[in-house]
């Protein structure tokens, strides 16, 4: 990050569209479809058991804030976790936009501020060490949002 | 463009997420919410009477292919067009998924040969006069994806 630009983000403190989660049945035939379809590479896997969830990320591109852009494919690793919980409902698709911060609870302060419910007090430990709160889709048109500080 | 770096994209020549297409109901309503509560602006608003959207893209930040990141806020005008029918059917939310790609063309070729199925024979025309290609979501994870090539 510090050779990286320092663009002056909006007041929210939102520089980037850090990832777009898309919750699929199947993670290993879900990143065989990104790798053989388009050439998306994994660049990190874990498993989040307070989330419920195996995942992996797929770097799509760099951004100007020193971050980069991924795709998070989402597979629930038990049937009462939010995502198992999407896919009986919806099926396979978009679960959520994640937006990168540099400071994430003073990003959920100010959003809040704004009459969006934050789901999370505090914020919770996301991909790879990031700390990450979610908004209220009804509060977003619809929008499952979730905000994210990376770790680095 | 032309003084942004040229990074080599994957095989399928898609080297950016261009932009999350966000269906909507009232289009002046979504981009104040936008605004008041990111600070994210819009950058270029149109009529597509072709595909029955009002849209307008907030650029959200630059990407290392010279281009950038968008979101995309459809309303629909007519009430036969896809995005109304993708609004009766799921409501408000996320509608599609855009890479970007210096050939169209090439990349839908590349991708169709995958198996996947390319829903315009041809590149049709895009925002700000971009040319797009889209697949279907059942051959891709349940997303319904779509290729961008920039006028620019």
């Amino acid at each position: 990050m510090s050779n990286a630009p320092s663009p002056t983000g909006p007041f929210s403190g939102l520089t980037r569209l850090d990832h777009v989660g898309i919750a699929c049945r199947d993670l290993d035939a879900s990143i065989e479809f990104y790798r053989s379809t388009y050439g998306f590479e994994v660049e990190h896997e874990e498993v989040n058991e307070e989330q419920g969830v195996r995942e992996a990320m797929l770097r799509i591109n760099g951004t100007d804030d020193g971050g980069a852009t991924y795709l998070q494919l989402l597979e629930p690793t038990r049937e009462d976790s939010p995502v198992a919980k999407f896919l009986a409902r919806n099926g396979e698709g978009v679960h959520h936009l994640a937006f990168g911060t540099g400071d994430v609870a003073a990003s959920a302060a100010g959003i809040g501020e704004r009459g969006v419910r934050v789901l999370d007090s505090e914020p919770r430990t996301g991909t790879a060490g990031s700390r990450i709160v979610f908004l209220h889709p009804k509060d977003c048109g619809g929008v499952l949002t979730e905000l994210v500080q990376s770790a680095h």
